[in-house]
């Protein structure tokens, strides 16, 4: 490995959020997945939660390498998934619109922080939505009902990074040393 | 058409920002082009352009209908393109890592904007960012170079809705009378 390819690794790394996660329950479509990584690696994300029926990969092509750089762990079903984002003492937000649910901006993104994202045709499950802290929506003033999956988690992960960037969380480092020598020694030579 | 419906589509059309655009510059995908048109839908864009070398439709199935409610202009080339936009007194950016780009959040944009996003592969060609008015980027702190399009058009554009909705731009109707009868006219009967 070069000087400046550690050097960029270590970079990477010192900003990573290990507070900060998303989890897809059953978002199917690989590109769609794809992109939630890419954006995922972009903002500084760890890891991501998974719920997948079947089981699945993140195909590269469209993750551009990003899977590479963030570590995806799947569960079995959302109750396991959301049970062990709650262990680790995070609110735990769903995107679905509802009448308690509130703009995705008056958030404040700086506590530990994981949020749920749904399935391309039906959204989230009532089960999850059950067990989550508090719904959160993106507004829309046109005629279609929802957007894309992978945008709608862009930008509610991009408030996060921005309330983050300010509260100045990608100024000091999360990952414990070890971890940042397993990501440097399994990632470090493509 | 029901009186709901009617009303609907009439609260959708009084909040269509008219000088407010993203011009595609080769964009392929079909998916990232179906999601770039649902977003604009949401956000209140009345018309988007678009620069295709060859034959191109917008694709039904991930536009979720919106493609019948945003109008697509397309341009033989990017230099048509970015003049018919001045021509409308538009500030033009480009989104494009270089020296001189600046936060998407810095930018201002109540006033008359379009935006250029560029192909999957190669972004947006040199010909087009020479012709535009200033360079933007989303700032990115991991491994991958870029985002994916639809998820950068969503970035800019959310945030183009957050400053417009605080400058009351939603609260007036931009489109002419005559606008919305063709709209309800060519949209109503599904
Ligand atoms: C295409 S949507 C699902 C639509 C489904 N018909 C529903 O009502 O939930 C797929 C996922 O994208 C996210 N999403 C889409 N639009 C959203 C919005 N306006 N606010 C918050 N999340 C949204 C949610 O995670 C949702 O589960
Ligand atoms: C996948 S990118 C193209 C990458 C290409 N290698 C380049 O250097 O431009 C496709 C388009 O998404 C948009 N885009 C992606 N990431 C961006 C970012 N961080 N800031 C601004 N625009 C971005 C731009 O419009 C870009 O042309």
């Amino acid at each position: 490995m070069t000087p400046e390819r550690y050097q960029r690794i270590r970079d990477m790394l010192a900003k990573r959020q290990t507070d900060l996660t998303v989890c897809l329950e059953n978002v199917h479509k690989p590109h769609n997945v794809s992109a939630v990584v890419r954006t995922c690696d972009a903002i500084g994300i760890h890891k991501v939660h998974a719920v997948w029926e079947n089981q699945y990969r993140v195909r590269s092509g469209t993750a551009m390498g990003s899977q590479q750089w963030v570590n995806v762990d799947t569960h079995e079903n959302v109750t396991d998934a959301i049970g062990a984002l709650k262990a680790q003492n995070m609110q735990v937000l769903v995107t679905h619109l509802s009448d308690k649910a509130v703009d995705f901006r008056d958030i404040d993104y700086t506590k530990p922080t994981a949020i749920l994202f749904g399935q391309e045709k039906y959204g989230v499950t009532d089960e999850a939505i059950a067990m989550c802290d508090q719904d959160i929506v993106i507004p829309m003033v046109g005629m279609v009902q929802s957007l894309n999956v992978s945008v709608a988690a862009a930008l509610v992960l991009y408030e996060a990074q921005r309330q983050r960037q300010i509260a100045g969380m990608y100024d000091v480092q999360h990952l414990s040393e070890e971890e940042c020598q397993r990501m440097l020694f399994e990632g470090g030579y493509p």
